[in-house]
């Protein structure tokens, strides 16, 4: 077991807030940070802005110079050894003339996986793994989920009263959360490779599912919309097919794209799940274009379909403190869950205020 | 605007700390802290434990001895000028010799009513009212209800999962907190003059209602357990009619109360409200009863009435991290409510961490 000073701690949890600054424009790609230092002396900051881009070690090396040599890496994330978008980092800190590393994690991308680690031990470099893994590999999360289970990270979020009440029964429903809320979920859009949601939602409120917020577009990034319809009745006046980012829309079986495809709509076909989309078919494809979190905005349909599949890694919700009472429709319609027994645990990660809403965050044990 | 020293804060909130060690034993009275203190030095300190017994200032003075004289007395309730079970405390903060007295309120029963300040002051004693009143009235807000608008306060407990589910649709409600959260209601209970159910969680539960854990049976009090139960099903084998202490059945119209009589129960028929008891004048009895705090342990039925008489002053919910899911009951059953604003706003005051629960405590905004 590798030992960390004190000195170490502060270097590394620096490293990880520097590698936070990339949360809404780095993706696909994972997000790193990089501190350089000789003791307590930080030489050196660095972070991954963005895909193409220089990687957080690159950065650290161009702001530390000449100081780099004989100093310490501090990376969130194992260095890479394959030539990329971007030349290997280790062969970088190599050059710079870098005595030791320390990484939270090894990178899990198949194409990295120790190499990089390797190639800095060969040279003579000190290497050590693991301080404050735990943190990076939950900044890290939906990367992880892509290239170990073939899967983007699933996060459900849920605007709901304290009862548990998404709507009333006629379904109105603006606006249960505050504009503190709502501006929150922004950021978890555009934290997010892809938005999901049902026909039902969009038939019924034809949402934008975009990033509005200014300094969170800075990026250009554009959450991909996916719009489970297994039965395609997409419409093709739906407003979320005229602003920019692109729409997938999922159905099963054989329609005529055409339309849709002119309106500026993806569809693809997926296997089918009784009358539904097979949304883990779905997530796959996801996945393979690159997308490491979806953020679920829908109904209470797809995410309860989300739940009793197990499909869902995180919650997030936003809590109003009112009492909306029985005539209302709940957070998840899971009907084959009848005893007790059945529910679905919860593992609080966060919980704060957010206006006068409270956000929940919790992880769901499947 | 009387203007305190951080010496007058800091005895004050000794006070109040003082105050809360009789809230599990005595009520009906308020419960009081009493620091007597000349300047920084604490020379006695009181509270009141039961009614019939001293009261907070008397314990004070006698702690304090001949060392209370020409010293100043924080009280969280201003001193009685009555004779009611014992003699008239501003009388013994004069005979004592005490020079100052600052309260936190003056006391609303009206018996009381600024005349024990009226007495000190003619005597010549310096007298303040008004410091951490917020938090003293917050201490008493159950007494405070009963002498101002002859109605105790209405605290309504929920054990809930985090989507608002109580129960499943099969009743399955066992259990839904941890052990924690449920030793907690018992010191709801425990502080509470009287417990509310309806007959239909006494059919289907059989609850016992009653205070169990021994730190907090120690004054001997139980609270008095209440029933709405309009047509009188009130079985004759209901546990609690077995246990120490009593229980009221609130039903309309006329019955022949002998049989449940015999069985350890008081029956009383009240005014009807459609086919329900009008727990508005149930309230009212049982603040003429001396019941300063009434806890609500119900079903939806019952809870979601309140709510819709705007009888509620307080809810709490405990929430299990679970997702129940949709074949569950609701928290309240509000057949009126429809629109999104008829929603109820609640005020949060605490929110903690209960065992593996959250207790939210939050007052409606009636």
């Amino acid at each position: 077991m590798p030992s960390f000073s004190d000195i170490d701690c502060a270097h590394m949890a620096r490293a990880l807030q520097l590698a936070a600054r990339g949360l809404y424009s780095a993706h696909p790609n994972p997000i790193v940070g990089c501190v350089i230092a000789n003791n307590e002396r930080v030489v050196g900051e660095g972070w991954h802005e963005r895909a193409g881009e220089p990687h957080a070690e690159i950065n650290a090396l161009a702001a530390a110079g000449k100081d780099a040599e004989g100093g310490t890496a501090y990376v969130t994330l194992e260095p890479c050894a394959h030539h990329g978008k971007t030349p290997p980092c280790a062969e970088a800190l190599l050059q710079a003339g870098i005595s030791k590393v320390i990484v939270a994690m090894q990178d899990p991308f198949a194409q990295v996986a120790g190499r990089g680690l390797e190639m800095l031990r060969n040279a003579g470099v000190t290497t050590e793994v693991g301080l404050m893994q735990s943190a990076a590999e939950s900044l890290n999360a939906g990367f992880i989920a892509r290239v170990t289970r073939n899967r983007p990270m699933v996060r459900v979020k849920v605007a709901a009263s304290i009862d548990g009440a998404t709507a009333m029964k006629s379904g109105e429903s603006q606006w249960i959360t505050g504009p503190e809320a709502r501006n929150d979920v922004q950021r978890l859009r555009a934290r997010s490779g892809a938005i999901m949601t049902g026909i039902g939602t969009v038939l019924a409120d034809d949402p934008s599912l975009n990033v509005r917020l200014k300094e969170l577009t800075a990026a250009g990034l554009q959450p991909l919309r996916v719009v489970l319809d297994s039965r395609l009745r997409m419409p093709l006046s739906a407003g979320m097919l005229a602003l920019p980012g692109e729409t997938l829309v999922c159905c099963t079986g054989k329609h005529d794209h055409s339309r849709l495809n002119d309106a500026g709509a993806e569809v693809r076909s997926y296997a089918a799940d009784g009358a539904a989309v097979d949304v883990g078919a779905v997530l796959t494809d996801l996945a393979q274009r690159g997308v490491n979190d979806v953020l679920v905005e829908a109904g209470p349909g797809v995410t309860g379909y989300l739940l009793q599949k197990e499909l869902v890694d995180e919650l997030v919700i936003y809590q109003a403190p009112h009492i909306m009472g029985s005539e209302t429709r709940g957070m998840f319609q899971t009907s084959s869950w009848l005893a007790l027994a059945d529910r679905k645990r919860l593992q609080i990660s966060d919980v704060r205020r957010i206006g006068g809403d409270t956000r929940i965050t919790a992880r769901v044990q499947n």
